[in-house]
């Protein structure tokens, strides 16, 4: 393998695809990038066997191959070059890779004739599905923190991805709450798709649309797929059904309360800083017309009580929450004024922000002796 | 207790004394901030038993009192209070503290009657030492890094300082290296005060200075004060005696290599990418005339090789070094010129920078087989 690289674009490249690589793996090529010299272009990839990164850059290539090299190492040592040109030549298939830029030079060991393992290929018909980039970026505020973070119920770590009757909704849910946005999709018009997306996935598919108009992605039967310029992803779908979350979304409310989101979020954090640290204190929200009162208590660490003024319609009434979900719901609402529906103390409530019509949040409360 | 003191300012000064506080501590009561309101004034403190940092605000006091508050819980709801007062009640000294702003509160409970650890009181006649900000804020680029980590020399954890001559000297070593630097104090005339202090307080020292035209430190025979406008810090000295560090510096040397710093740096740190992880290669550096030659050689990981360019005076030689060691040598000179003085393979080189003519720093080079 022979070839010469800009040494700007092959940093770029090597920052794009080194987000995968996870520092500990039970399979050390993972540790890796792999380099692929073809024709007159360099493929750049890493994966962590769920997600598959690859970027292409123009080089100039004297003698094609293949070679994976340690990231960390890679990366550190391209970025840090001073020459517009970087030579990358490994004599040997199972020998050490020579770099040499201006008169200097290193020499380092890759993984011989190791590869990244294989991605498999796409099965099914390709579903296209093209949403403004707000749609990926806002996920990881709206949608992955409600993902599930256990592996007792594997498909809850994912996003679930449904396309048809010309949307895409997704949605994240860990039991306990469920986060749901919905965008248009005009071209799906067809027979609903349904997709669970890794939240690692989805993670990627935010970053990766930074910067663009809109993200192009793919959906077959078992991968999903996304293309910026000089950039791939890929990633396998998780297994499995994702629970009918529709059921769980209360048809109707009895109390309504609106609320500026800022006043309401600093009370929850101030209240949240005394009590929580003890992980049995329930958040005590209690409605009144016109004032919401947040409060918490704990033996060890203290007491809060605030006042919240709010425009609210409903009775009175008093129901627990936990309160890191709370605040998670709160910060998942774009700043302006909150909407906050309670469908009775045991039954599920909604949070919604007038600054974002296509989202919201569901949250159980927490059971009170009666 | 009971005093009203307003948010900003008592925020401002819980940040300032929190910098000491350590999350986890063998004395519980070190992780508190002690809140003391008496005549019209609030004094906030906390300490490590090596340093004590005390802030002062003006209160509305109506009763005075002592209390100690987790540093944490308490800094972490005071910044989020929204009104621009805060109003703090101890009923009981042994009881809780209800801290109430606007129509809201919270009751936390502190340290109970428990109080800070009183601090020594100065000891002996406090010599006066008034130095430009510039001199304690390079501490931590030029001396703290040369400060011994481990416990087996305590007197090598500190900073030496000399007053005398009409100079300040500081000095720091860890038997391997050592750096210099020293700063006109006509003031410091008479026989020569010497005082080892703390690199924690020196590193306290370089962030009080920040932002004031001069600091000025007082050093007793068992302490060293230093003062701001509404913040005082207190620390003890190092017990002991620093080492004759001056006999290590070489009166001669045989090659003077003038050189880019940027240049030689980025040869260093793009060498040290290839081999940094072998713990056991060493930088060797070749000098002939005009020229500079970097490399270093690790069975594992690879090998790198680097040319400089350099003006120099003296014969060609081989000389090695630690690798980690002479990069972070190379980090404590300012921008520019470089100068390296060598005295042989195996004696003491000289680095120094032509930006801060009153720095240098002295680095033993590794034994090689001759």
């Amino acid at each position: 393998m022979h070839f010469t690289a800009e040494q700007e674009a092959l940093t770029r490249a090597l920052g794009q695809v080194a987000r995968v690589v996870a520092a500990q793996n039970t399979l050390p090529v993972l540790a890796g990038i792999q380099l692929q010299a073809e024709g007159d272009t360099l493929r750049v990839s890493a994966t962590d066997l769920t997600t598959l990164l690859e970027a292409e850059i123009p080089v100039e290539v004297r003698e094609p191959g293949v070679v994976v090299i340690p990231a960390a190492t890679l990366h550190d040592l391209v970025h840090r070059i001073p020459t517009p040109a970087v030579e990358f030549h490994q004599a040997d298939p199972q020998g050490p890779v020579t770099v040499r830029y201006g008169r200097n030079r290193a020499t380092l060991h890759g993984f011989g004739a190791e590869r990244l393992p294989a991605f498999p290929v796409p099965e099914g018909e390709p579903k296209a599905l093209s949403l403004p980039p707000t749609a990926w970026a806002q996920a990881p505020q709206q949608l992955l923190f409600a993902c599930a973070r256990d592996d007792s119920r594997p498909i809850l770590k994912g996003v679930s991805l449904t396309l048809g009757e010309g949307r895409a909704v997704l949605a994240a849910t860990d039991g306990s709450r469920l986060s749901q946005s919905w965008f248009p999709a005009p071209e799906q018009l067809g027979a609903p798709v349904r997709a669970v997306l890794p939240a690692r996935t989805v993670a990627e598919l935010a970053r990766l649309s930074a910067g663009y108009e809109r993200l192009e992605v793919l959906v077959t039967d078992n991968l999903v797929l996304a293309r910026v310029p000089g950039l791939t992803l890929t990633s396998r779908l998780l297994d499995g059904t994702f629970p009918d979350y529709e059921r769980v979304i209360p048809r109707e409310y009895l109390v309504t309360v609106r609320v500026r989101l800022a006043d309401l979020r600093g009370a929850v954090e101030r209240v949240h800083v005394i009590t929580g640290r003890d992980h049995t204190a329930s958040l005590r929200l209690h409605h009144q017309p016109g004032l919401l009162e947040v409060s918490a208590s704990s033996p060890e660490y203290g007491q809060a009580f605030e006042e919240v003024e709010c425009q609210s319609e409903g009775e009175a009434m008093d129901i627990l929450f936990n309160p890191a979900y709370f605040l998670e719901a709160l910060k998942s609402l774009d700043d302006g004024e909150a909407m906050l529906e309670f469908a009775g103390i045991h039954a599920a409530a909604r949070f919604r922000s007038s600054a974002a019509p296509g989202y919201f949040h569901i949250l159980l409360p927490l059971r009170q002796a009666v």
